[in-house]
């Protein structure tokens, strides 16, 4: 397979970034100054890699068409092998050791990088976002899981395999909530967006007084609470949605100051659908942070921001990614 | 204040290493192949910064009157910042915010490089030890507390500001044990030479008959028993012991999966008083490791092992850290 290289040497420079969440797949041109030029998005189908791997190639298509791209990057959410040739397996998606950077490569005729869609997120907040002029910057994206990832001296960390970053699978609570990695007790048990709504659905369950927005804004129909009633509810002022979001912030802070024992950075950056709940889940971070940094007061402690992009930092960072990777390869 | 930076050019190519732990301080030179040529040490003298100051200037002296030394690296119990110019504050030594850098400059007249204890004894293991060979390594000291360090695509990383690596101050039980940092629940409670002690102390008050043996080796003073005391008789064959440092192996294990989650590495290193429990320690270990590891089954996972050097392994690395820093000065 000839990739056609020299394409890097085009005026506009663009590159194509692919995003494949759970529910979404979305796709976008993006400049070398991290600007969307054009997008498309559709949802994820459900269980079947072949139809994935069809709707990732029609995205692709489609912009291709429209917009002479030098490099073209994935973010996928699973753990991707470091030479980025295989998907070891994702939680959400039915990926089991996927070759999917060949399978597509054949289609495309292209090479095509492929990061883990957290990582792609981190990047995009590094390169473009609140994590400009940062060298050690970790970024948590709170969503349906907790993706991660680490930024060590303005280069992205993927560990020895492949699959560094993964903060969301520390274990907080041995024998705690049981985990779809197999563990019990992750932070992502805790401090995810489906934390979030379990949370809020075991209280509405309860009959607890303090439940009755949420149980309102759901028709008493439990089943249907999710992070993001709780969220919006919290921002309409529902003091029970406020300590629930609140409960988050603290687990999350502790997670956070687990992993500055680790690493220390200079700076946490919290983004993902769970991010939108602002200061309402930043300042309680931020405190149990404080609480639980080891030797504070001794040291420099990292700050927590919420992420500049929304649900674009994956297409951005994936794209940029791609770019960097082409060019260190073509040196 | 003159460097004699040419003197790196000496034909002997040694640099002098100075290990400075609770108890102990030792000091070294070594050549650059990890071998000790001479070594000399003596008590820590107790809880005054001059004191140990003077006492680490006495050991100096002493070698470089015998030696041509090219550089001087000194690893601290102590939490560094990223410079090397302060210590921010000991645990087990009486140093908060303390320059040793610059006092012992001014009476040596030569640079001096200082680092954390268990960064030196991580790369020590790094260059010449259990470590050979690996680019992504984890290095865990069991004693009185827990240091560690983290080599990276084969460079030590400290983090922005110097104390990355505290893999023993992540929190792995929420409301446990009160830490000598501050937070509860640290691994280091649960994991260390210390812990071993504590537990043993409290299964030797339960006047339970499993710990006879325990007993009968410090006449029932039940305040003699350390870690050192356990892991002896666990070598002997004591159920209870061994059973001790088991309970030691699946916290440790535990901590060292969450460290995985992170960093992803593909090997780490145990070493420190504890580590001479040896199979006793480490197969537990290595078992609690995998059963906690996120993703297992569809990741490689890293492999564990036993430090190769033991007390020796802080002078090597200090000198030899010193060793790369000046070369890595002078380019």
């Amino acid at each position: 397979m000839i990739y056609k290289k020299l394409n890097m040497i085009t005026k506009n420079n663009l590159s194509l970034g692919v995003d494949i969440g759970g529910t979404k797949v979305s796709a976008g041109v993006i400049n070398k100054k991290g600007n969307i030029i054009d997008s498309l998005n559709c949802a994820t189908p459900n269980s079947n890699p072949k139809a994935v791997k069809d709707t990732i190639i029609d995205l692709i298509v489609t912009l291709m068409k429209k917009h002479e791209v030098d490099s073209i990057g994935i973010g996928a959410a699973g753990w991707v092998n470091l030479e980025g040739s295989k998907i070891f397996f994702s939680p959400h998606l039915s990926w089991r050791n996927e070759l999917l950077k060949k399978n597509l490569e054949k289609i495309i005729n292209r090479e095509i990088f492929i990061f883990n869609d957290a990582d792609a997120a981190g990047w995009a907040e590094f390169k473009f976002g609140a994590g400009l002029n940062c060298t050690h910057l970790v970024c948590l994206t709170l969503g349906t899981g907790i993706g991660g990832s680490i930024i060590l001296n303005g280069k992205l960390e993927r560990g020895k395999f492949g699959v560094a970053g993964e903060c969301g699978h520390q274990v907080i609570l041995p024998q705690g909530q049981l985990c779809e990695c197999g563990n019990k007790g992750c932070l992502e048990q805790y401090a995810s967006g489906n934390a979030l709504g379990r949370e809020a659905r075991e209280l509405a369950k309860s009959n607890s007084p303090v439940a009755q927005e949420l149980l309102k804004s759901v028709n008493n129909k439990i089943s249907l609470i999710t992070g993001h009633t709780v969220t919006s509810l919290a921002k309409k002022g529902d003091p029970a949605s406020i300590e629930l979001v609140e409960d988050i912030g603290k687990w999350l802070g502790l997670g956070l100051a687990n992993v500055a024992s680790i690493l220390d950075p200079d700076k946490f950056i919290i983004g993902g659908g769970l991010s939108s709940a602002g200061d309402l889940l930043l300042i309680p971070t931020k405190r149990s942070f404080y609480r639980n940094l080891t030797g504070r007061g001794f040291r420099p402690a990292a700050t927590i921001s919420l992420a500049y992009f929304g649900p674009n930092s994956g297409i951005v960072g994936a794209a940029d990614l791609a770019r960097e990777s082409l060019l260190s390869n073509n040196k």
